[in-house]
Parts: C-alpha cells; structure tokens; sequence
C-alpha cells in the first residue's frame, strides 16, 4: 500500500490533478435482517478502472457496493451497501471532472423494510413490495449545475444489448455507455474477460474480448483524451 | 492443505470412523441472470463446526452454499448455490451418523426464474412470485430409513428466540436445535462469537457467548458423546 501510494504521488500522467469519479460492484438490498437482494457483479471491472485512472495520474475517488474484488490502492474508498447510500455518496463526492457508474446498482429496493426476520408459515408466501431506487446515472447525467464533463454509464444486458444500451444512453442523459452482454453463457459477469460496444454520440463501437484490466486501461485512456488531458 | 491432510490422517478421536454431514453457508435464489436473493449467513459457524468433528476423526462431508468463510481443509467439500441442490447434495452424502445443518437455507425462491434480465419499465414494479424451498430439516429429520442417529438443525432469529426454537425443533422432528439471536444488535451475524441456546429433548441449555470456534468445539464434543464415542 506505501508502494502504491508512492507510485500515485509521482504519476505524472495525461489525468494529473484531475478528479474523477468510480462507482462499483453489487449493491445490496434489504428484505430484513437477514435476507437481502443482490447480483452477480463481482466488482472486477470497477476496480480496474479505477486502477487505470489512478495510473494515468488521475485523482480517484471510489464508492463501491459489497464487492467481492479486492479494493484499489492509491484511490479514496467509500463503502456502501444499498443505492441510496450509494447516491448520497456520490453527490457527496462531486465536482469531479468525469464520473465513471459502473456499478450494478439494484433498480428496485423493497418498500418497506421488515425489522424482524420474516417467519415462514405453512401454505403462506410472502408477498415482497418494491419501491424504485433512485437512478444516480439519470441523476448526475441530467444535473443543471456542476455536471461532470464526462459521464459514463454501464449497461449490463441480457438481450438486444445494442438497442437497448443505445436508448438507455438517450434516457439517461450520459455521454458515453459501456455496454456488454452479460448472458450467463459469455461468463463475462464474474470472470476476468469482457466484450464491450462504447456508445458516444459518435456511434457504436465494437472493442474485441480482452481482460478487463485491458478494457480499463484502453477507457481510461479515452477518458484522458476526452478531457484534453 | 498438505499438513491438514496428515493431521485427519493420524486423528484419533473419539469419532474416528464416524461419517458426519455439516451443511454451511447461505444459499442463493435467482431471480433473473443477474439477481438473486441471498442472505447474511458468512459460513463461519458451519466451518468451524466442520473442523471441529474433523479434529475428533471424523469423516466429514461439508455442503456449503456460496459463503465468505474459507472452505475447511481435510473435508469433502461439496458446493452449491440453491436450496434445491443443497438438498440433493445432503440425499447424496447420506447414510451419515450425525447431520448438523448449519446453512442459512433460503425458505422460498423464485416460482419461475426469468431467463432474461428483467428490465426497468417507467412506472412499473417487478412483481416477484415466491414459491417454498424444499424444507431439508424436516426431510432428513422424518426420514422412515436411513435417519442420521443424531440430526442437528439451527434456528437463526430475531425474536422470540427460546419460543421460536423449541417449536421449530417439534416442527421438524430434529433431535436438537442450535437457537441464536442474529439481530443486527448482537453482531452475530458475519461477527465472531457466538451466544447459542442447545434445545433437546432435556430442554433448553444456554451457552455462554464465546467464539465461534469455541462454541464448534462444544457442540463436537457433545455429537461424540452422543454418538457414544
């Protein structure tokens, strides 16, 4: 951790004294207090992009969901664990100069939290409410003062990964979207790999299957460029 | 692993030649490709529970759901994600002598899991239909032939722990019932201690709070003298 720290404070890379944002991994949703809802993203990518700046001499600031992936050093950690918490420690975060989401935050969160654990009972179901969680991207992307100059979303899709992360883009109000197929037969969500399309104003892109320290590395450079760093 | 090896290979306890099983860890319950249900259990319990008849020669198979805790060495490790291959992985593992159930088992789980990402649509909230979990404890606990001598289960609660537990071990047809309380203010759940109650059919027998590992070692005692090892 000193080594890292060290190699940060003499990176003199294209992001030097830029700030910027990383969200990442799952964030967890209380049903009570021992049950919750969750998913598969493991934090990997996050992680390496949030590497991949601080290597371009970025200043990283990092809000993670409970992730399996080892934290980055060199970078500032905020843990989180619901979506809401998440968004207070994003706002909490800005200005910073790009915001990279990559976080798998849960859309939905239950609409009222049970305090004690649910008992089962026989030939009973329990009937769970949800609620909306708030939308961060959509949030930051739409912000009528102090928005980022660059806001990345992520779009993890099952189905029509093109059309749909090209019209989240639009809904949401981000520059770019990274988006990639997360179909549990590419073994992309939890493994080392990735294959992603990056949609910008400019169009779709098509990067071929690589690590995704290698996807991070080549956004970050994208980022630096994009910020005429 | 190799040390661990030789130290089972030359145990010589009181349940050397004694099968145990030892269930552990949460299960998951998938919602779609990227969502799942999951709950707080760490394994930590269960594994030292593992070890602790391993330490008194015993053959143990361990059925663990994807928990945090490091898998115990010199065991049968046996992983699974879901209430449903718990289940077939504990029918699998039978005729045991002893069967502890320390897993979190998800009551319920999706009726239908969605083959696709279920999609956020304005306005609209995912409704979630639940169906029930194969109840393990009961199953084992009431089986006509081949019943372990000695079947242990646990009871996890927030309220009510002592009424909860002993109806819960009536209820299955277990021989005794680990009760603990893991509301969020004891710290037991994912914590290292542990504060149990052990309900037989003597009645209910309350541990003073101590460690985890402790409280395995205790209860590993108490499964040989009650295999009369």
């Amino acid at each position: 951790e000193i080594l890292a720290a060290i190699e940060v404070a003499l990176a003199d890379g294209p992001l030097k004294g830029r700030r910027v944002l990383v969200t990442s991994g799952p964030t967890h949703e209380p049903i009570d207090p021992v049950r919750y809802i969750a998913n598969r993203s493991s934090g990997a990518q996050g992680t390496a992009i949030a590497e991949a700046l601080r290597d371009l001499g970025a200043e990283v600031v990092f809000v993670t969901g409970p992730a399996d992936a080892p934290r980055p050093t060199g970078v500032e950690v905020i843990e989180v664990e619901t979506a809401r918490e998440m968004r207070a420690a994003v706002l909490a975060a800005l200005p910073v100069e790009a915001a990279v989401f990559a976080a798998a935050v849960a859309d939905w969160r239950m609409a009222a939290e049970n305090g004690s654990k649910i008992k089962k009972q026989a030939g009973k179901l329990p009937t769970l409410e949800f609620a909306e969680n708030p939308d961060i991207l959509a949030e930051v992307s739409q912000m009528s003062e102090g928005r980022p100059e660059l806001v990345v979303g992520f779009a993890a899709e099952t189905d029509d990964v093109l059309a749909n992360a090209t019209a989240k883009r639009a809904r949401k109000g981000c520059d770019w979207i990274v988006a990639n197929d997360v179909s549990p037969a590419t073994g992309i969500m939890g493994g080392s790999e990735n294959a992603v399309v990056l949609i910008s104003e400019d169009g779709a892109e098509e990067w071929p299957r690589m690590g995704k320290r290698a996807v991070a590395a080549q956004l970050a450079e994208r980022i630096a460029v994009a910020l005429g760093g």
